[in-house]
């Protein structure tokens, strides 16, 4: 069958093909699955709040009553009702939110795709925090922006560190509620000096809210969205509050852009499982997030306050962490002159992973920093692995 | 809440989305879904073959039996067992595919956007039939290519008239069985005639295959990813032998591409729920396609009848159409000075609709040409609005 002079392609990929990496965080996956690995390194939400028998019910009664609608091809920007549902809960007093403004997109990571795809021309300047989100800088480097990391502490993004180079920037790219990878959150004042900044300098600001919902004290922080509706891109996610495995978020932005954007989406991939929306929609219609996320809270902010505790005993003077109020990561940072790259290898040898800290740097990384993640980890585990991160830590020191 | 100078920013696209256009078959759709149409428009599977049933079962099964991780986070390149079975159901006896070559996507339309991302760079010459696959066409543009046209027939893409664009070109781009939107087969001596050119001229060849399955006398073409493994890079989709509203397709690719695939797909929505891939590998592993696509022949098959006779009786002299032994498409050629934008128009009056052939055109477009779907039709319904359609081309004359 086959031809007689077949060879093998050689390949000559895109230019932005030839630059793409694998995100670290999958490669370290990878090795740290194996069960007896004490692994803070997951960016992955805790399975134990999965509603599963939710979910079943849900698949049961959409493909029992509207099988065959679930089942055709659907309309790019989404199902209607669960777009005015998200509308709704975006809404405040003061700001309406049109289920216009919202596209259902495969996840919110297919968002940050389609913002990048619409936004970013090569050399384009992108403003991002420092440490900023992996993947948001994977999937913005496929169109080949120049990132400026903008100055952080411990309240967030600085808002007066924009000025110099807001000018010309296509956008600015936070993460303001409990950072992945820091826990850090923006401080009320500062999102509206932000906010303003960002209007001043006609600068998209993109508000990316996927821990936003887990705030250990159950009192959510204000969104930049209904500070400035016209001026902020907003994306929402079900993969921390319900489950990631559906694929299931999206974007709420003004008019002109969320076309826009449907029309890359409408290329990219035709829509997003109208099933999936449909059954999403079926289980959070009558309430059911706002008994299920207190749980979830619950279980994360309990598991949080063993790490905190673990380090606090543990990890020796001279390293420093953040102190999250909601989310799933702490963020350490050692003295300068110990390369958690290399603190990594010693440590998957005593069976403990973490993230280390360089690959969410835009720019110049801070190779002294690491991520740590609680959520999937029992206090037990934790204590025992934060013990032997802390040994290691105080050998090198 | 709202800050003070709130202004809507004034929004600067970048240069690929400057230029993105819905498509056009997407907007007749809207206006086509009244039920008093008689649509030939759609390009969607009939409903009547989804396996609701099946697919409520497997739901369940899955859910019950592995529901953590269904809806956990998961693989990039999909879920192994499905994987596995999709490279065992490509490969022959003098041809084994790998299932490390397949990588599961979120429908063939972004398999379609991946290969775009890593193949083409601004003014990469990308070769398509003419007249070709309007959601391929989209796809690519969005990475900005000079398309050049090949010559078709009756029996496909001529594989000669490759030559004077072949070289330089970054791939070609072809839809060989039962083609969207002509219904043309590429005759078998063409395939391998078109595999040896593609290979001489180390042009990557893209066989999407969304409606192979569908071969009404039941008996499949010959792929060309089995002439030359090597060079040819293979699209297959769930949609329209299962259902398409789940959004599974995959792309089966030489390694060195899959992997840079793989990496485009992980910035552009991390994974295919895996929940989805498993509920398909549940219900196709013991057999259930060898049962199920046959009623889908069987319904195609008498619809596509029904249509050509309908045709045959009332379309006057001088108009010409293709007569597909499979899939999903009819296309018609009127004489030259009709143009079939204008014919729409009159049609929909009379509550039939279709699609002209002009969109499916990447250059010069012959605007006498019209897709007609049968699918979805009834006999009765196909022959009333195929009545009418030859009234209005009767009277245009």
């Amino acid at each position: 069958m086959e031809i007689e002079n077949a060879v093998p392609i050689t390949w000559r990929f895109s230019q932005r093909a030839a630059q793409m990496q694998s995100s670290f965080i999958r490669e370290i996956l990878k090795i740290t699955q194996r069960p007896e690995i004490i692994s803070f390194a997951g960016g992955l939400p805790s399975p134990d709040t999965f509603p599963v028998e939710q979910m079943k019910a849900a698949f049961d009664t959409v493909l029992t009553n509207s099988g065959k609608v679930a089942l055709q091809y659907g309309p790019t920007d989404g199902f209607p009702p669960l777009r005015e549902w998200i509308a709704n809960s975006l809404s405040t007093a003061g700001c309406t939110i049109a289920p216009e403004q919202v596209l259902m997109t495969s996840g919110s990571q297919q968002a940050l795709d389609l913002i990048g795809k619409v936004l970013i021309d090569e050399g384009s300047r992108v403003l991002v925090e420092t440490p900023s989100y992996l993947g948001a800088l994977q999937a913005f480097s496929v169109y080949r922006p120049q990132f400026a990391s903008v100055a952080t502490d411990d309240d967030g993004l600085v808002p007066g560190s924009i000025e110099k180079v807001a000018i010309g920037a296509r956008m600015l790219y936070a993460l303001p509620n409990f950072q992945n990878p820091t826990g850090r959150s923006l401080s009320i004042p500062r999102r509206r000096e932000l906010v303003e900044t960002c209007a001043r300098h006609n600068l998209p600001l993109i508000e990316d809210d996927p821990y936003g919902a887990l705030s250990y004290k159950g009192e959510p922080f204000p969104k930049m969205l209904n500070m400035n509706p016209g001026g902020v891109i907003y994306m929402g996610s079900f993969s921390k509050v319900l489950t990631p495995g559906i694929r299931l978020g999206y974007v709420v932005a003004p008019l002109p852009l969320v076309r826009r954007l449907e029309l890359a989406k409408q290329a990219a991939d035709l829509h997003t499982a109208q099933l999936t929306q449909m059954v999403v929609h079926e289980v959070i219609k009558d309430g059911f997030l706002e008994r299920h996320i207190p749980t979830i809270r619950a279980l994360y902010a309990n598991q949080c306050q063993a790490m905190l505790d673990a380090l606090a005993a543990c990890f020796p003077a001279g390293v420093s962490w953040t102190k999250p109020e909601g989310g799933m990561f702490i963020w350490v940072t050692l003295p300068k002159h110990i390369d958690t790259m290399k603190l990594l290898d010693h440590s998957i040898a005593e069976r403990v992973a973490f993230v280390p800290g360089a690959p969410f740097y835009a720019n110049e990384a801070e190779t002294n920093t690491l991520r740590l993640s609680f959520v999937t980890v029992s206090p037990e585990r934790i204590r025992e692995g934060i013990a032997i991160l802390g040994k290691l830590i105080a050998a090198l020191m």
